[in-house]
Formats: structure tokens, C-alpha cells, sequence
């Protein structure tokens, strides 16, 4: 669906703070089952190590709540409990813990991912991380971080050379053999390459920590939220052919656009 | 140098206060500096990337302020300004920023690291988050962690199978050749690997989140708060041979006994 309409102040305001009633919602779904020891997962990809938890399922369902209280006709994009058309042509894109390997293992790189947008993309996203208690937010004039050191603005940082920059992925196995090759093509130029930090590896871009993240095999829903969170504070996401990436696959994100054109070179091979 | 005294409460005490003290003298020294934009590195290894920031020395220092107040007389072992000899007997071994790459890149799984003891090994370590404000310490009786949910009693989790087990390391590319072998036949078995969380990794065994973490080449002041920690709260840590690993060298962490014996017969071959 596309939204027809115009974002004003009002509507504007009305966004930001389902946003944030919605983070707040999740992490108090999400908190009291992190680091818990009877934690256990249940297998939802056949043979394949893929935990959903009670967790991941309170937290979508309190961020529905919330959505059916301050906004009941827009529609939903959840990665728990699927699609529910909405009639005032936006739709959230939620994903209640983008990182449940991190997760199960007890590290806060699992994040909390919202977005709300249409079928164009996001116009505002949030990264959230409850167990740090550090909020990215970015879209509709807004860009900053709310955690442990106060509230900061996000801010991508400058174009630098490739053999400079640092590159984060999930795993060192990226997607298909081809898509591995191309990962690597990127990988072997720069100064250093870290991986496993789900998405929080997007809002350290939008925190001008680091210059790359590259990923395949992503869903709407895991890349709608940092994409906005990135974008807002002047960074660039699309996908490995540079086009739109609002509907998940290959992605790219990049401080900017001289360090995604120098990456976009590389993957194009 | 080995300690011939006795720990009493008032040893004990001191110890542990001072430990906290040291901890939090770093936090203080190098928050300031976390995700600050002018942040740059150094290049210690030539030609590689080893960054040593300002926030490291300024740490060290902090921690060698409160020790000539505190304990004027206990030696110390430190990552950026060496080794300072003692009269006591008991040894502080510091490492003000474990995971530099991390803390360059923004990602909260560095930490500061404490340890006391002798040459026989630690007594008492601490794992230090600040950007968290997490602090995992053991040893001395103390076994918890203080941190965003308050304190929790530290319990590193109970014997399973390798194939329900989550292992950790740094890099995918461990050490020597032959290093990465025996890696490579311990992780082939497991059910998770995660890469990239540097100190973190000791203190979620410690914290009964995960089951194992296999570095290589690891000096005395990486592994000597960890060992204080893990030990403390149940775990096993040792070389790859079974052997002490207070002085560095390869390691194997284990959550308990059992799992420990499994992966060292892997690491073996």
C-alpha cells in the first residue's frame, strides 16, 4: 500500500510516540526472559538452529497491543504473527528480536527493530536494545541515540578510503558460494572486519562507529528499521545491484555514498 | 613471586574493595572516550592493526593511582606500562580496554580486566563493562554480576552434549595453522558459534549463557580476570593441553568439567 496522504506535524508526532510506546512495550515483554536460565528454544527451522521464544512472541504481541490502541488503522508487518492489512496506507514492520542467536547466548547485540513506512519503504525506524537501555531512532527530521551517556545525535561518518573502513557481518559463511565470493571481494580491501553483532552492527553505522555492514538473506523486517535509523543520519542502504532493499535480500549499508559506491564495485565483481 | 601469607576478612575485604575501586577508576577514565568521534588509534604491531587509544593508557593509569593509595605494596602486571615489582606477594594483572577492535568499532563487548594473585594463578578477577555498566567479578568466595537488572549470583551452566553447545572465539581465523585445525574440530561438533565478542565471552560463560570459548595466543593479562570469574562461578579454564593457562597461551574455557574434557580431547586431535 502507499500512503497518499502527507505527514504534518501532528501525524509526525503521533509516529514518534507510537514508536517509542512500542520499544517501551517490548522491552518490558522482552527483559524478565533475557539471561533467564529456564530460557530454551524451540526449533523452527527444520534440523536448523533457529529459536523463537516466549520472548520474541510477548514482545510482538505487546507492540500489537500498542499499535491497536494509538493506531488502529494502520497496517502491521510482523515477524511473528505475519501481516495485518491496515486502511491509512502505513504499515509497521516489526521485528521483536532481530538477533535471537545473540540473544540465547546472553550478548546484547540483539536489537528490538521498528519501522513504519509503506510500500515505497520506511520513513522512521527504530534499533532498540533493552538490556543496555539504548534507543537508535531516525526518520521524519529525527536522528539520535537515547542510552547510558544521555541522548546523542546520529551521525554517519565521513567518506574515507575502503583500505580504512571497518565492515561488520553477521557470519563469516554469508549466503550462497557466490555471495560469499562477492562478500569476500569487499572484505579482503578493508582495514578490518568483525562479525556477530546482529543488528546492532547498523546502528553503530548511524553512530559513525563503523563504515559497512553487508548481509544476505534478510527479510523486510530486518532491515526496515536500521534502513530508516541509517538513512536518517546520512547514510546509504540499498542492494548489492544498488536499488531498493526495503523487501529484505542482499543488502549494503554504508556511512555514505563514496564508501557504498566503492562496496557496491567490489560485490558487482 | 607466590604469596606465603593468608587471606583473611580483612584481606579479603581490602581485595575486593580495591578491585571495585580499580574498576571503577577506569569506567570513569574511559567513558569519555567511548564513541567519541576524534577517537584514533595508534598503530602498536607494525603494519597490523593493534590500536592502543588514549582511553587505554588513561585507564591503566587510573587503576595504578588507586593500587600506590590502596595496596602500595602489592606488584603489578599491566598491559600498557608493564611490570612493577612488590613486596606482599600478591600481583595485580591489568588489562584497561580487552578488545580494542571492538571498542574502535563501538560494540560494547570490550571490557577492563582485573586479576589478583600470584604466580600460582588469580584469586579474584573482574570483567568490567562500562559503557553497560556491567561488572562480572569472582573469586574470594564472590561469584556475581552487577549490572543493568541489578545483582545476580554468577553460575556458569550445567554439563550437555557438544552438539547442544555454543561456543565462542574472536576470530574465525584462530592462531596458527594447526591452532585453526584443532578449532576447527571442536566447533564442527557444537550446535552455535558466534565470533567477535572479545572479554564478553568469558564473563557469558560465567554467567551460565554459554557452554565454551578457544582463543590462541592470549597473554597473561587477557585471561587472568576471566579465570577468576569463570572459575568462581563453576566453569574450567585451562590450556589446550588441560594444563594452568595463568601465564597465557591457549585457552579453553568451559562452563563445567564435563564439557571441558570434551573439547580439550578434540583440541588434542
Amino acid at each position: 500500500m502507499t500512503f497518499s496522504g502527507q505527514i504534518d506535524d501532528a501525524l509526525r508526532a503521533d509516529l514518534l510516540v507510537t514508536a517509542e510506546a512500542m520499544a517501551d512495550a517490548a522491552r518490558a515483554a522482552i527483559l524478565p526472559h533475557f539471561r533467564a536460565a529456564d530460557l530454551d528454544a524451540e526449533n523452527k527451522a527444520e534440523g536448523g538452529f533457529d529459536p523463537v521464544t516466549v520472548a520474541d512472541r510477548a514482545a510482538e504481541r505487546a507492540m500489537l497491543d500498542v499499535l491497536a490502541k494509538q493506531r488502529p488503522t494502520d497496517g502491521v508487518l510482523g515477524e511473528e504473527y505475519g501481516t495485518q492489512a491496515g486502511e491509512s496506507g502505513l504499515t509497521w514492520v516489526l521485528d521483536p528480536i532481530d538477533g535471537t542467536r545473540g540473544f540465547l547466548s546472553g550478548v546484547p547485540t540483539w536489537g528490538v527493530l521498528i519501522a513504519v513506512g509503506d510500500d515505497t519503504g520506511p520513513v522512521l525506524g527504530v534499533i532498540d536494545q533493552p538490556y543496555i537501555g539504548e534507543r537508535f531512532l531516525g526518520g521524519l527530521g529525527a536522528a539520535w541515540c537515547d542510552g547510558p551517556l544521555g541522548r546523542r545525535p546520529l551521525k554517519a561518518r565521513a567518506p574515507r578510503p575502503l583500505g580504512e573502513a571497518i565492515l561488520y557481518t553477521t557470519f563469516p559463511e554469508i549466503g550462497t558460494e557466490s555471495e560469499a565470493a562477492a562478500f569476500r571481494r569487499v572484505a579482503s580491501q578493508v582495514r578490518l572486519i568483525r562479525y556477530g553483532t546482529d543488528c546492532y552492527a547498523y546502528a553503530l553505522i548511524a553512530a559513525g562507529q563503523i563504515d559497512l555492514v553487508i548481509e544476505a538473506g534478510l527479510k523486510a523486517y530486518d532491515i526496515q528499521g536500521p534502513m530508516a535509523v541509517i538513512e536518517a543520519a546520512g547514510g546509504v542502504v540499498t542492494d548489492w545491484q544498488g536499488g531498493p532493499v526495503h523487501r529484505g535480500g542482499q543488502v549494503l549499508a554504508a556511512a555514505n555514498a563514496d564508501i557504498h559506491r566503492d562496496a557496491l564495485k567490489l560485490l558487482r565483481g
